[in-house]
């Protein structure tokens, strides 16, 4: 497969209650990676959005999205993948330049979310679930990784403070990014006092319902070529891979082996020649701390019933062996949840290339990002690497 | 790019009031596919749909859809493009395979939205259009295409009575596919008394609201070759293109110049080193009557206001030098939404390799296909070659 690089990219700050439509939000990211590359349009874009038709009305996002930004009769085509969606537009990307289809595209995504009543939206998030077994159950991603949380509790005989470590430091990280959505210290004890939404699920194990939208540029070796002479940053993806697991969680042989992560980086780290033990940096996919514990899990970084050492022994800081969630992560840079995917590429692009200011993680060549849909359904994976 | 071939295809038969979940639509007409190439499996599974968040309260549907079919741990997503997502997610396919990811991929499409209220399925196809200027006024697509009848009309000077071949045609070629969701004849007098819904816009200018899914095998050219070389049909893409227009219709200069569809087909002539001249079939996106029309024109088979002679003077029969909906299109055949351009590569497909049965097209060897989202705003177009 040809190579594709990382070149640019743009994102607007995580917000709640924005005023502005989808599609400004969209528009507004992509005008930011254009404006980093100076370009005034390309060729393809592809937005990643999960809840567009469902929250504001608008299908065809693609399409809307692209007008709004000035990009006149392009290829557009919108990917979904739950709150994998943002993933999977990236992995679209790749395909288009490895093919030669286009020599530079825009992957995107975009989410808006809390216009709708709390109760509208929750709804519409469970329409990631199996809707036949679970959502209609109501069950909710709450009560699903509330369930989890209890079962790995139960399984490895830890208590749930081994969950707090995920949250404090994502919410220290984010204090570095100026588009994270938080900006507040949470320390072990506001974490152990916030509140019990479900079984040991507290307020800090969860990531919030916001708003946001991220693009990233991706070109063929030609132009990230003439780029790089240029003085500017590249970053090569040296693998891009999606992996399904069974949706529902009753329909899963183990719950506590997430199968789907577990593919998708077995074949990420084919395609990249590379193993767990060549990653610098992982931005996971935090959306609840439980995830990122099985994320390190089924990644290869801790054997199953181990993964929250990594947060006990302070491994996963900036200044840790193996830093997750860096600008903040799902859980405090935010969880707008199409344009999550995109936002934690752009994250790792400006970690990769030196550009992460306060965050920067010291000789951060090698950075895994996954982005997942469901829990654990989908799981769309990248490893990028410094040029 | 490397080549893409179409190996396979699999369909399940248009219809309303299906019993069936959409999961079930979309795998059935997976595994038909799947059977159709006597493969267990795929590594990826693309799936074109536009209303199942909505209509079926579940998004993801590709892991769902995939997951039902039997197809664990793949690659899945879900590509979105209002009516065009079919077409889009055959974009994507051959991105796929062209750049290398996967040597061989199913193409799916399917739409389930008969189980819904009338009112709430308009609402939902109403989400194609662009919401802020046109659905949240009312506008449904009935009345979008009434105005561009309208239009056209007033414009050229010509009568309602220029719309009916169209219709007719559809519905006589829908006799030969078992598929198809009518099998009733419609002459010109049925068509002429049929219902007005919208100013000039009958019942019979429309297509039905319906239930489908079909599926297509997408391929390297090893393996095509071998396919070939065991006696069984292959059919080359020859191009795939995605070209967007303004989504709003009051936002595009010209009603009634098609841009999407014209820089759709400039693109894939250009891709094919081919030209209109080189077409034998021509499986348009015949929504409504009016949309034949315009195509027509775009895609260089006719000049502005001269489209309609095509159905006037038979061109566009069977036996016509540019047959269209050749097992019945949109019209008659019908339109599951997002399964629609599946259903007319799938057709095409039948075409190519001497299966079409009673409506084949003698000494047909390339097709056109173009599936559009939205009046032309998301427009996908594809070229395929009998080899």
């Amino acid at each position: 497969m040809n190579d594709v690089y990382i070149i640019g990219a743009g994102q607007i700050p995580v917000q709640k209650k924005s005023t502005e439509s989808i599609r400004v939000l969209g528009a507004r990211a992509v005008r930011n990676a254009l404006a980093d590359v100076e370009l005034d349009s390309v060729p393809a874009l592809y937005v990643g959005n999960m809840m567009s038709g469902i929250l504001s009305n608008q299908q065809q996002l693609s399409a809307i999205v692209a007008n709004e930004a000035g990009l006149k009769g392009i290829e557009a085509l919108t990917v979904e993948a739950a709150c994998g969606s943002g993933g999977g537009s990236a992995h679209v990307g790749c395909m288009a330049v490895a093919s030669g289809m286009h020599d530079v595209v825009i992957a995107a995504g975009v989410e808006r979310m809390t216009h709708a009543d709390f109760q509208t939206t929750t709804c519409a998030l469970a329409t990631a679930s199996d809707w036949e077994t679970e959502g209609c159950n109501k069950e909710t991603f709450v009560s699903l990784n509330a369930r989890l949380m209890q079962e790995y509790m139960n399984r490895y005989g830890v208590d749930s403070s081994v969950f707090a470590p995920f949250a404090i430091v994502a919410h220290k990280n984010a204090w570095g990014n100026e588009n994270a959505l938080f900006h507040k210290e949470v320390t072990r004890e506001v974490y152990e006092n916030s509140k019990l939404i479900n079984g040991p699920l507290r307020l800090y194990d969860a990531s919030p319902i916001c708003d946001g939208a991220a693009a990233i540029v991706l070109a063929n070796a030609d132009v990230a070529r003439k780029r790089l002479a240029a003085g500017h940053p590249v970053v090569r993806i040296a693998a891009s891979t999606v992996a399904i697991d069974a949706v529902g969680l009753d329909d899963r042989a183990e719950l506590l082996v997430p199968q789907g992560v577990i593919d998708g980086c077995a074949r990420a780290y084919a395609q990249a020649s590379l193993g767990p033990e060549d990653i610098d940096i992982f931005e996971l996919h935090d959306a609840y701390t439980i995830m990122s514990i099985l994320s390190l899990e089924g990644a290869g970084f801790a054997a199953p019933g181990e993964g929250w050492r990594h947060g006990a022994e302070g491994r996963i800081e900036l200044t840790g062996d193996l830093p997750i969630a860096t600008m903040g992560g799902l859980k405090s840079r935010g969880h707008p949840v199409g344009a999550t995917g995109i936002y934690q590429l752009a994250e790792s692009w400006l970690q990769l290339s030196g550009r992460a200011g306060k965050n920067q993680v010291e000789s951060a060549r090698t950075a895994l990002t996954q982005n997942v849909g469901g829990t654990a359904a989908t799981v769309v994976t990248h490893i990028l690497q410094r040029v």
